[in-house]
């Protein structure tokens, strides 16, 4: 009796209580390589409706998992035209929702998009500390942490509709390519700003404005030849997730102990991806630890984890028409599932670039997570990954500026890093940059104009796709070490309404901060054009008295790059470098236009770089 | 008519001056593998001359060089029984010289001769420093530097009397095999005692012996199931070769300059081997300048140099019986060249160990010269060299027992060395060491007994053919950085005739000596029959407040390594080491011979180790 009782209970929440509140995606594309989609259906109690499309599209599947609000509808999209149909709920005969979803037309070439490349130069923006374009979506209802900019780790307002406003800025400066920090919704009580534990991956977080919004700033870069990168986090999602809020089951997540739902920290030793004398229990403590308090790690051990955000990232691309990715602790992920993601991405849209966050010291270790690595398949393993950071780069220009020259020191310690160039698979596709949204500032590093122009003469001109952090170009400076990671992400003067300095504008700049301006327009500018910086060879010196020489070339041109580090001027004896010149005997200097003979001997000023296009 | 004069005085000197003087190598093999020997003939003007053998031995080839004092004669050695025959030189019809040529029997399972492994530990020893077996020997007439205990970079007259008279000692240590700085001849008016600078690669310098009292050496080592290891030096031969003092021909060794006899530091920046952007001036200056003034250095794309090298190699491993090689300065050497002497040798003897000298601080760097390294594969290269130093665990080693513990300081530091072993195509087969004659005495660098104790239950556990230098294991010290060479490489105390302190008895080893002694000797005859040592995997975990634990292990064997590097006792949770427990309950630490239940909690005192065979 107690039996029956209990069964009627649940038809009969079933019947009344059952109801769709979502379907993601939300809608999807006709003609994609992959046929298949997977939608994901909650709501609560509703896994034991019935879907079907009015259309006749198939389902292939229907999948239940552990929470009765989910249901997983696996659907074969081959051969659905364009248009819009019905999905509809069934409880046996009775339809109890219908659902409107769309199948749209994809844009023209999107399959084979282009995505950014070492042609570019790609500028990385926190957008809550950019500008504030629209203050009225500063505090929102639905999220909770409210605007204050007296906080350092608090949000400042800043918007998409910021950015847009000032992609005339961007433009002018040179930069090709556009990261920002994640747009999604993060609904964290503190903390939100900086948007890695994102709460919804199909929605901008309403205080940076819109999905349509976030689609403009796609339109109004292309518009202007720019490229968007979307900040893509698969490794943790936020705790204040819904799904995170409502698992669908409990290997969503890594609970760290079986039955024991609680935080655990990543040991974030990444060695232990790949090394084979790595006991299990430190392995899993680095993959499956989660990565902060409010970001729980993300079980992409589970394929259906693995799909959903490969869909969701596929969706975005095609809903914004995004240029590529750049995806956040990639080290950290499970190494098979991130590899599917990865190849799903990069199957569907073959060209398109996306780098990833690989934090190592050891270039082997980096020259791992490329695709078709020689080093990973050592242990038989292809991430898939086009791109990685160039963080050994990153260290060495840390130091490099500052410290006494030696055998392993000064513009050595630049040199000693593409020595090892051999090890990655494509070496041109690789993130080269002086800092981020995670590190020292450049000026803070290096308090001088020149030294940050050395550092830009290189970032600008080695192999590889160079990332600039947005304000250095004007001077700004931050000491994380000091003041944590507020003071490397403060906002950008001028993008605020009443701010006194206005970097963005000519007429607003300080003579400082037109220095630095002016200079890194100049190269950037420059860079646009040169097909020796984009993919050209590279030649270079060991550094004599801390002056490094390299050239970049092509079939058709050949650009001598020196860098003098030293305090006082260098005379250089050209005969040595009579590979590089390849008997050209002239050169312009790009940031004087002077024009330079290069018979016999070379003068260059201490703490000065030369960037001569050779003729 | 002035030219019918000089016709008939070159006819003259040649049949009345002529003279053979040598024919390297001066007797050889029969059954070779390879069948071809090339002979070098040298003597005043002998090119003339046609050789031919009296038992109709095939002379395939006569080579002249630019000299006229030398010709190369290639023969085939296929089907050549054991035995002596005539090699006469003709001029016209007439014999103007006869040479005895023997083809000698090979010892039984020549070709498959065993070779160290990382069964054994090597020691070395630098002869002139370690025991004076013979005062007869320290001066003779036909070598320049005499004999002065009082220069630290003189001869103190160590000599092989002198290491075979402590051979028993070594046996008693435990150290199975015996690598010394090279033997041969150096004829260098000074600093000759390190015998890098060879002037003749057929003859053991007789300050230490003679060829006889060397093949003595490896007999006695061998009656002591010990074996030897040969200090090969490819690179560079010394200043006063009788080769160097009268060139075969010009391109014998790198002049620098073309038609510039003269003397061109190496830049010693070995990355140029494999870096795809370096300038050929660099590459040229590291491959092909000088390893220092009294060093000339040999090019090795001269088949001819290699041919040379490969049968003197394989001579001296013939007759004296050699165990295996070690390579001086390696990765210094023309690539392709020095890749295929070591084919040569490899291929004459599949099982034989060779390890050569590849001084850099970088772990792909290092395996790239390791046999079959995929990372070479990547360029096309392979060295064909079984073995390589681990130079980064060597830094390590120097740093990790002194500093503070961080993330990647002290016991850290180790551990993250082994995360890299699966770049290294065969991981058991690679030296590893705390110290060498190069470097600065582990003992100096640790003053303290305790770190030495750490050190050596390190080195001596861990995956990898272990290296010890002679006198650390009785406390020698040796400050680099104060004194120089002489400083890391003094003499033995009880090497010499009226020395206060005889180290080589166990009476005659202070308390502290012994200390060092009785430590190292327990680990080394314990680690004689461990197979778990010998060839297991590793295990190993991240390390935890200094401590580093880690687990060797077969199907047979366990052994559990704990090293607490930090000051204060540490009690271990076990539940997190149960992968390397694998359900043993029970150890037994081969140190103090105590037993350790292993079913909960572990203490370890301050700076100890326990080397813990499990049961």
């Amino acid at each position: 009796m107690k039996k029956i009782i209990t069964f009627s209970s649940i038809i009969l929440s079933s019947i009344f209580y059952s109801q769709v509140q979502k379907v993601e995606p939300a809608f999807w594309w006709s003609g994609m390589k992959n046929p298949e989609l997977q939608l994901l259906v909650y709501g609560k109690d509703i896994n034991n409706l019935q879907p079907e499309f009015s259309n006749g599209i198939k389902i292939k599947e229907v999948k239940k998992v552990e929470n009765p609000n989910y249901l997983f509808v696996t659907i074969d999209t081959n051969g659905i035209q364009p248009g819009k149909t019905k999905l509809n709920f069934k409880n046996g005969n009775k339809t109890v929702k219908t659902i409107d979803y769309e199948f749209k037309q994809r844009q023209q070439n999107s399959a084979n998009r282009d995505s950014y490349t070492s042609s570019d130069v790609m500028y990385l923006v926190m957008p809550d500390r950019f500008a504030n374009g629209n203050p009225k979506n500063d505090n929102t209802p639905d999220t909770a942490e409210k605007s204050d900019r007296t906080k350092t780790g608090g949000r400042h307002g800043g918007d998409i509709a910021g950015i847009v406003k000032n992609l005339d800025y961007l433009s002018e400066l040179g930069v090709t390519t556009l990261w920002n920090t994640p747009l999604l919704e993060d609904n964290e009580p503190s903390f939100s700003y900086h948007g890695y534990a994102q709460s919804d991956y199909y929605k901008i977080d309403p205080r940076y404005g819109t999905n349509d919004d976030y689609k403009n700033l796609a339109d109004e870069l292309h518009k202007r030849k720019m490229k968007l990168v979307m900040d893509y986090v698969t490794n943790h999602w936020g705790s204040k997730s819904w799904i995170i809020q409502d698992l669908p089951a409990k290997d969503w997540i890594h609970y760290w102990e079986e039955g024991k739902n609680g935080f655990q920290r990543s040991n974030y030793r990444m060695t232990t991806q790949f090394d084979i004398n790595a006991a299990k229990v430190d392995e899993a403590a680095c993959m499956d630890g989660w990565f902060d308090t409010t970001m729980p790690d993300m079980n992409q051990g589970n394929p259906m984890i693995v799909n959903y955000m490969a869909q969701n990232a596929i969706w975005w691309i095609e809903y914004a028409g995004l240029d590529g990715l750049r995806v956040d602790t990639y080290s950290y992920n499970d190494k098979k599932g991130i590899a599917e993601w990865t190849k799903r991405i990069t199957d569907e849209y073959p060209k398109f670039n996306i780098v990833g966050e690989v934090w190592m010291q050891d270039q082997a270790q980096m020259a791992y997570w490329q695709k078709d690595s020689k080093i990973a398949a050592i242990e038989g393993y292809n991430s898939h990954l086009p791109s990685v950071m160039d963080f050994t780069l990153f260290d060495a220009v840390g130091q490099a500026f500052k410290e006494e020259p030696g055998w392993d020191a000064g513009m050595q310690r630049v040199y000693g890093n593409f020595t090892n160039d051999f090890l990655y698979p494509d070496i041109n596709n690789i993130l080269v940059f002086a800092e981020n949204h995670d590190t020292n500032r450049l000026n803070q590093t290096y308090p001088n104009v020149a030294d940050y122009k050395l550092a830009m003469s290189l970032i600008l001109t080695v192999r590889g796709i160079p990332q600039l952090y947005y304000g250095s170009e004007i001077g700004m400076a931050g000491d994380k070490g000091k003041g944590g990671d507020g003071e490397i992400r403060q906002d950008f003067p001028g993008g605020w309404a009443g701010d006194k300095n206005n970097a963005f504008t000519k007429s607003g700049r300080t003579a400082s901060q037109s220095d630095y301006f002016d200079y890194t327009k100049k190269i950037l500018n420059w860079r646009k054009g040169n097909e020796a910086i984009h993919y050209g060879k590279t030649l270079h010196y060991i550094p004599n008295n801390n002056v490094y020489v390299y050239f970049r070339y092509t079939d058709n041109k050949r650009v001598m790059v020196v860098i003098n580090n030293n305090k006082e001027t260098q005379n250089l004896d050209l005969k040595r470098f009579s590979e590089g010149l390849n008997n050209l005997t002239k050169g312009k200097d790009i940031l004087s236009d002077k024009d330079f003979d290069l018979k016999t001997n070379l003068s260059v000023a201490g703490k000065s770089s030369l960037i001569l296009e050779l003729k």
